[in-house]
């Protein structure tokens, strides 16, 4: 039996030319792309953070929102929350929901109640997910709000606050386990600094990096199929953050022999603010093998804070779904909407146009993309620029057969000069647009 | 004889009360600081390609200077060039310049040529630095300006143009080797992308690998004792540059099994522009391993270009130093100037003042950072924040001797609620400022 | 008689379907929208500067591009230039063009020369527009590029640079009345500073107020009926440029009596750098009265300077135009495309694909844009959004009838307490998407 | 007697090589320069707002600071605050404080609740400032925090939140005069957009005009001598604010009638938010005739948000003094520190030091920027750059007695071919740095 806080129980694909507020125009599961139904490559996700954490605060201002779960601080409401959460992953279909623990339960005031609350919560999410068919993506602990984490959770300069915190993750990663989630994430917020005169680099390196060997020990003794995520992000709140972007996570692996157990969950938001397009970081974690997941909401262009927005751009949501599907697809990820409406959108019925709209987006640029991909013009094009590759003498200097010296008496003995070529920028980007 | 190029053929130190603005306030080469003097700490290097190369052009206008080596397009001019070149690390006291292979000779109308033009000057080059004593910082390969690079050198789809940039790269490091160079510079301003729709990145990190994988095998092959340098820059002329920042490269050196061979040489101005302090970069650089050298020019914070400005913030540079110091000073490494007067600095006296303030300001913060760390508050206040970690749980933690569940059973059984500690972020800026 | 340097000689509309890359798939000069024709509305002009003066250059490498017309340094082949620019026009079907002096005419050894050069240059021109019907959409002087603009032109600190200054926009003024042009544009590229240390802000403002002044009288004088449009850049190549963006620039006019007399031309790339939308740039022009035409390249949001390119992203022109659309349409201003093709885009098929690929967006913007009016409902809920400003009380505030004192009494006395009401961003950007 | 909150009662002055972390180094209120005392030139004031008000709260986490006056809800521990704040303001000797009413008093349910608890307050800061002799610098409303402001004050589409922020306004203007306060100030947090699709500029930029006018209206109306200052900020939390420089204000007061009537209280952190360093902003502000007060608080150059930190450089702080000292110094404004100690420096000594450093690092930029004008150099610089404007010719132009015609006759009756002057930047620069 409903709450009754939504105005709509369910949204319905209605096609292109309905004026209906309240139903898809593009999201169609069951349409075929690709060989591979929408719903499948397109795995959405609900996070619980955004849409019923956050209450509409920011630096200056506080709670908007006016929810009947607030305020969010006993098992009750944290129930009732859990009973409209569900409703709103029911009523858009997304197949898959997100959570952090302190997303899902209220703050205990020591570990063993926080622990006590997740599992009660747990057994509710548990049948929950039985009834309605919803599946979890990821679980995460949320080693951030609480002001214990104020210098960091794995790179607290007291380790205390890491063994608070390597405790959290196992919890997590419990309930993450027995809900059947596809993924864990790890997000570093305050895995950073406020200033480099109170911190040494080095050794909040190690701590970050033996936490991360601890997270996958654990997830092979439990048996966890899942993924382990870490989630870049420059800044904000701190002022750096280790996870800085794709490459530097990359970097970050590979020091510590992790580069084959770990993927990434790129955000849209998170790569504006690290100075990059999402498709860059998108198309660089795919050379680099480790893509996991992603989160699907904006920034804004014009400000220098995460404003975690719905998307809302088809041509750029096309790029991003065109380097995933050329990398094979979203595999345990998912497309997780780790957006929040406006703090002017109090209503009900805006959580819904907010995904919606968000929704609608992605299925266009999922569309665009798997078009691009059967079109193959670009792919034709990028093949034939790099052709020369395939010669004999450049393969010879790639596979290593070849010294400067010998390159140089190449040079030498052909005279060679190249000559440039049009780089078709123009014309490639005329080809996407044929199809955005 | 001098050309009588500059007003003044000496800058001498003269104290801080000076006001003759063709003197030194600050640097003073012979002062000890730490055991060792001024100058073997800065290590003070002029560059051949801001101050001589570099004609005052900008993409709104061109050539505002009018000099003696103008045009720059034949060997007589170029010999020129190189007199008035050394004229002004004399004037300056540098005991260093570094120069591309563009810099210092005329373009060739192939490989042939240019390889030519520069052996005679590097004939030029080797008496002149037996005359002044002036060294060889670093000598490095223009892969960026001629429009055969247009699309990348190494990462260039045709590999004619990696053959030429090998071979191109060989010349120089010779001519390197021949100058006594403490050090081989790679700077990759091409070597990224203008638009993914056109670009392999698989591809071209596979053949940027390769190349630096040549250049150290041929360093080892002629016994080249200096370090390999490669410099990061976001951006400009790119719109990406995959030598990003620190943490980047140090992900692809490692890939590549580079982290031992390479090292960085980083730039205050390229810092900015890939949204970092300098001292971040640095402090980056040097806890992993891979600091070498610094290009001390700043960008202007409210220009989104690379500005190239003389160095002119004591506090800034205050703390580089003091990274660097901790890091045990610089070792082949320099302080390089890779700085240009504004285009509206026309005059010959100002090139002069550029230099003559960026090493006083350098003096300045180097003089500060050494009184920090003989000072030692900064220093011990920092152990202190950590030393929680040398108690025996968190050396459990720390060397991998507790799980995720040994880390859950101490946190239950002792109930770890750990409180926060003050950072103490103001009190440590003021003790800086009782330096700089 | 076609030079032949094009390998087409005229661009076709096709419709959506259509594969052929040099044919429009949506630039359909004849389709009417909101009652006018598509190429009415649009007034789509073509740049000499950016396809016909640049050479491909950037601050880190010279000319690419390899032209019929290089070097651009005599008549007979300023005049081969001019053959090859209006077959463009032509092939396009652009009704409009612009142009700078210098773009058009070599540059001469004093404004003797200058102006001479450019006179004969207008006597082809006016060949050329009888020719083809080609309009000039307007003319300007490029006073920026030679080195004696190098400290600014009507705000250097040399009067003798601001007379050069006045000289020579009378006679660009007096080339862009003789060939029609429908506006005067000034751009003041180095109207601004490099330092504040040596900039007297109070005279420059004083000296370029002057200067506007005058133009405006001459501009009476002669009789020309086009507009006088002033172009917002916040810097670049300035360090800071005092046309900043729209709302600087009109407290300049007013400050200076011009309000009304001058409006704006606006970039979208400009508005990016001056960290605002470009429809924050267009709707606060309307809603201050002085819009007046676009150039409508965009800005890659991830670099720090101006890239120039040609649009790609239909939702963002779809804003444009509908703030456009609103204010009544563009009235003797246009869509220029002050564009260029990237440095890499060497073939002369690329200055059409670039051109097409706009053309084509523009239409699609411009398309949605009229959508979403015949629509209403954002013009509806926009309307119900400020509805309550109609009541009593309200007009009481609003027209100065009530002091701070008598809304405390009505404050007090109706306990007036009001709620927050949904600001339905989401809501309203998934009714845009029905169009974009 | 002390509430024993601060670990010391007051703050002394010990002159530079002092290492008490409790005392200043450079500020010396009785020191004279340019014949007035240091206290009287810097005219500080500590604010309410960051130190008393925020509990250290960000977007990510929440209260890290745990404070005697907490939750600050009600009554008794207002007035605790208010014991302990003037205890901070007579420890550092800040001869002024400054408030927003919701910084002061707790939130009522009504408006006239609210202006009930601001009136005790009052009450109260009357007899503590009588007893401690600390003046109010400027008193301001806070009408973004509340929920009803989330669409703006005077903004806003609801014309009772219009009246609501004008009743408020009053009161805290009356508040203000009992205060003998010396300046009223308006920040519009919210007095701008989320997104252009539901916000009509002309509609809220008439609210906001009569607004100001209403507030200048009654100023005048009781006798209040003081200033009224807006505050600008570009953005945040809005995307987009409307008073987003002091150039766009200036606009907006000319637009307005108001800009004999109104100044502006500039704060470094918006300065470059904006773009703009903060120089640029004084030097704009008095070159217009407008600047009020400062708040000298800076932000970090990698964030893109607010951070609101105490100043930390001399060369910046020197130079924003010495355009200050240019306009004749402050008059009824002050040098404000809207500044916050870091979330992590959660300690009652962090706001001791907080403020020592800041007030410690503008005395030695006042100290710089007054040593500067007594030696002259850089006006003497200056005024001989544009001495060629003394010229009979010149005076002609800036006068307009000449016409562009006349001009051109000149030009070419003289053949003007102005040569370039260097603009000797980096002298000036040097210049400088003998004094910072």
């Amino acid at each position: 039996m409903s709450t009754g806080f939504f105005p709509v129980d369910k949204i319905k694909y209605e096609g292109p030319d309905s004026t209906n507020p309240f139903a898809f125009r593009h999201y169609n599961p069951d349409e075929i792309l690709l060989g591979k139904r929408m719903e499948e490559h397109l795995r959405f996700a609900t996070a619980y953070w955004h849409s019923f954490a956050w209450e509409g605060g920011d630096p200056f201002g506080g709670r908007t929102f006016d929810r009947p779960w607030y305020p969010q601080d006993n098992m009750d409401l944290a129930k009732k929350k859990a009973d409209i959460a569900f409703e709103l992953f029911t009523a858009l279909g997304t197949p898959y929901y997100c959570f952090h623990d302190a997303d899902v339960r209220p703050e205990g005031a020591n570990f063993a109640e926080n622990t006590a609350n997740l599992n009660a919560i747990v057994d509710i999410f548990e049948q929950k997910q039985a009834e309605t068919g919803v599946k979890l993506l990821w679980g995460t602990a949320n080693l951030f709000s609480q002001a214990r984490f104020m210098s960091g959770a794995s790179t607290n300069p007291d380790p205390d606050v890491f063994a608070f915190s390597a405790a959290t993750i196992k919890t997590c990663m419990d309930a993450t386990m027995r809900l059947g989630g596809e993924n864990y994430v790890l997000w570093g917020g305050r895995e950073g600094y406020e200033t480099l005169l109170n911190t040494d680099l080095g050794k909040e390196d190690a701590q970050m990096g033996r936490m991360l060997n601890m997270v996958v020990e654990y997830k092979h003794k439990i048996g966890f199929k899942g993924a382990i995520l870490v989630e870049p992000k420059p800044q904000e709140p701190s002022k750096h953050q280790y996870d800085y972007d794709a490459a530097t996570v990359y970097g970050f692996l590979k020091r510590h022999g992790l580069e084959n157990e770990v993927k990434l969950n790129l955000e849209q938001g998170h790569a504006i603010l690290a100075g990059h397009s999402f498709e860059h970081e998108i198309a660089t974690a795919t050379s680099l093998g480790i893509l996991g997941s992603i989160d699907m909401n904006r920034n804004d262009y014009q400000s220098g804070w995460d404003t975690d927005q719905f998307p809302n751009n088809v041509p750029e949501v096309a790029l991003a779904y065109y380097h995933i599907l050329k990398d094979g697809g979203l595999k345990t990820g998912g497309t997780n909407f780790d957006a929040k409406v406006r703090r002017q959108s109090i209503d009900a019925a805006d959580l819904l146009h907010g995904h919606i709209g968000g929704m609608d987006i992605c299925a266009r640029g999922l569309k665009a993309a798997a078009a691009i991909i059967e079109d193959g013009t670009l792919d034709k094009e990028l093949a034939d620029r790099y052709a020369g590759w395939e010669g004999e003498e450049a393969q010879k200097m790639l596979k290593g057969e070849y010294s400067l010296e010998d390159i140089q008496k190449y040079v030498e003995a052909a005279d060679v000069n190249p000559k440039a070529k049009s780089g078709k920028q123009e014309y490639l980007e005329n080809v996407v647009n044929r199809f955005v």
